[in-house]
C-alpha cells in the first residue's frame, strides 16, 4: 500500500521525462527512502538510473516496498495533461496505478494497469573513470544539435586543460576545444588525459531531460562507457553508455 | 443580387472554420435577415446549423433570398489570406462569388465559382434533452486532448451535481467529476441523470472553432445524439452528433 | 590564401542561405574587391549573382583572386550552429575551407572539403527592362503565399499607375490591384505597360532570404526573365527567373 503526494504535478512529468526517452518499460520500486527506477534501453547499449528521496513528496506514506511495472510511455501520456497548478497523488489500486490530478475546481483520475517487468540484472558498472567534466546544459545540448547535423557519432576527449568534442561525417568535420572554467565547461578534473566516441542519438535522448541551466556532469575513461549524471530538482539521474568501437 | 461588407475578414474566417471542420462543401442561404448555412458532415453522423443575423455586417444589400453553393475549402484558403485591419466584401458575380479583401492601400480580390450542393433534408433533430451542461471552451478543448490520448471515445455522464468524463483505452482509463460553478462547469441543469458516449474526432472538430473564453452549452440525453452550441461573436454555431453505440 | 573575418557569424549565415535556395553548389570567387559567386539553379530556369565588397568583413587578408567551390547544402549546414554574439573566420587550408566560430569562451573549427564546380558560362541575360517595381519584401512574401494557395503560377502586370497580381487556379483566382506610393509598392516606374507570368517555387525560393523590412526591386519586360535584386546589409543579390510561356 501506498499514497503519495507530489505537489507540482509538472514535476513528476518532467522526472519520467528523463526514463522514457530511454526506455518504454520499467518497474519502480517505491520503499521508504524513495522511488528508484534502474533499467537498460531494449538494445543494451545505454543505462538509467533514477532515484527521488521521499523528501520531494508533500505526503509520502509507504508500509513497505514494493515493486510498480509500468508501460512508461502510457504513463508518460497520462503525464502530458499535468496542467499548471496540479497537484498529483499515486496510490495502488487493485493491480492498477490511481494517478490523480487535482486542481483547483477539478479531479481528473488515471488508472493504468502494472505489468511484470522482466527484471534484470541491472547492476551499475564499476569504471574507474579519468576525468570528470562538468557542463552547463544548454550549451551542451547545442553542441549535440551541431554535431547531428553532420555525423552519428560524437568524441570526446580531456586533456589537462582543454576538453576536445569531435564529429566527423562524410560532408564535413567538427572540432571544438574549451578550456575549464569557462561558460560552458563548468569543472573539469583530469587524473588522465582520456578520449571516448559514442552514439550521438543516445546521447540526445540521455540529456534531453535535464532542466534548462543545470548542469551536467561526465566521467569518461578512455574505450569505457561513459557516465552521465544530473538533477531534477531533488531527483538524481544517473545514465551509462557504452563507447563506439570501430570494428 | 447581394452586396454584403464586414469590417473585421478575420471574424468571418473564423465564422467559415466553424462549418468547414465538419463538411467540405454547403450552400450559404442569404436572405434578408442573415446568412445561414445547415449540412451534415459526408459520414452522416453529425450535422452543422450555422446562422450569422445581418447586424453583423457594415452593409448589408440583399434583395431577397439566393442559395450560395460553395466549396468550402477553397473558401476557406481565401479566407486563410485575410490580414489584420482587412475588411470583406462580397458579391455576386457570373455565378461566382466574388471575395474583396480591402485594406489601407490595397485591394485583393478572389472569385470562387459557385457550385451546385445537393439539398438535403437538413431538419434539426427533435429531442427532449434531460441535462444541459455548459462549459468553458478552453478547459474543455483540453479535456478532449487528455481524452484523444487514451481513446477514441469520450463518456459524458450528468447527476445531480456533478459532471463526470469517461474516456477507456487499451492502454489507461480516465475519469473526470466536476462538480457545478467550478471554473470549468459554468452551469449544469440535470432533470434526469444522463449518459452517452461519442467520437471523439467529431467533438474535437466540432469545438475547435469556439473562440477562447467562450461557453460552450451541451444538451445531453441517454443514448440520443448530442446538442452542442457556442457563439462566434454574433454567429450562433449549433451541432449535432449521433451517440456511439456498443454493438 | 586567403584569411577572412565577420564580426557576426549569423550575418554570413543570412548571405549564404539566399544561395542555397536556388542552388546546391557553387563556387565563390574570393578576390581583393571582395567576394562574389555566379550560379544556375540545377533546372536551369533562375540564376543568382551574389557579391559582398570587402568591406563587410573586420578582417580581408587576400593575396589573389582564388576560386572556391563548396557544397552549399553542407556549408549551410555548418552555418546554422552560428549563435549569437560569435565571430567567423574563414580560411584555406589544405584544399578544405576552415571555417572557425569564435565566441567569448569558445571556438568551434568546422572543416569543409573544396570540390572541383563545373565552370558554366554564367553571364547575366542582357534586358531592355520595361518596368521597375520596389515592393516591401514582407508583404510580396505574403502575397506569394496567398497565391500559392491557389496556383503555381503567378502572373505580374505593370500599367501606368498600377501594378496587378495575378493568380489562377483550377479552385479560384485571384487578382490584386496595388497603385504605387502605397505601403506596399514603394516605387514604381513603367516606361511601357508589361506582363509576364512565373513560377511560384522558384520565386518564392529567390525572396526567402530578402531581410524583414527591406526593398525587393522587380524589372519586368514582357515575356522575358524577371530581374530581382535586394540587399542583405552589404550584400547585393540579383536574381534572374525565366517566364512561364504557355505551350
Amino acid at each position: 500500500m501506498f499514497d503519495i503526494k507530489i505537489d507540482d504535478a509538472r514535476y513528476w512529468r518532467d522526472c519520467v521525462g528523463s526514463i522514457v526517452s530511454l526506455v518504454d518499460e520499467g518497474a519502480f520500486n517505491i520503499s521508504k527512502e524513495g522511488i528508484s527506477l534502474k533499467a537498460m534501453d531494449p538494445s543494451g547499449i545505454s543505462m538509467v538510473a533514477f532515484f527521488i528521496p521521499n523528501k520531494a513528496f508533500s505526503k509520502y506514506d509507504v508500509d513497505k516496498s514494493v515493486n510498480v511495472g509500468l508501460n512508461l510511455e502510457n504513463l508518460n501520456r497520462i503525464l502530458a495533461s499535468a496542467r499548471n497548478n496540479e497537484q498529483l497523488v499515486m496510490k495502488d489500486s487493485n493491480n492498477k496505478l490511481s494517478i490523480e490530478f487535482i486542481g483547483e475546481n477539478s479531479r481528473r483520475r488515471y488508472k493504468l494497469p502494472m505489468i511484470d517487468v522482466k527484471k534484470e540484472a541491472d547492476k551499475e558498472p564499476k569504471i574507474e573513470f579519468e576525468s570528470k567534466v562538468e557542463l552547463k546544459s544548454d550549451l551542451f545540448k547545442e553542441v549535440l544539435k551541431d554535431a547531428t547535423s553532420l555525423s552519428t557519432l560524437i568524441g570526446f576527449r580531456t586533456e589537462k586543460d582543454n576538453f576536445r568534442i569531435v564529429a566527423k561525417g562524410d560532408a564535413a568535420e567538427l572540432e571544438e576545444d574549451h578550456s575549464g572554467n569557462a561558460e560552458f565547461v563548468k569543472k573539469m578534473e583530469v587524473s588522465k588525459p582520456s578520449t571516448a566516441t559514442f552514439n550521438l542519438e543516445y546521447l540526445d535522448r540521455i540529456v534531453r531531460a535535464c532542466p534548462q541551466g543545470n548542469s551536467i556532469s561526465m566521467s569518461i575513461k578512455t574505450e569505457e562507457p561513459i557516465r552521465i549524471d544530473y538533477k531534477i530538482g531533488d531527483a538524481n539521474l544517473t545514465y551509462y553508455l557504452a563507447p563506439y568501437m570501430e570494428s
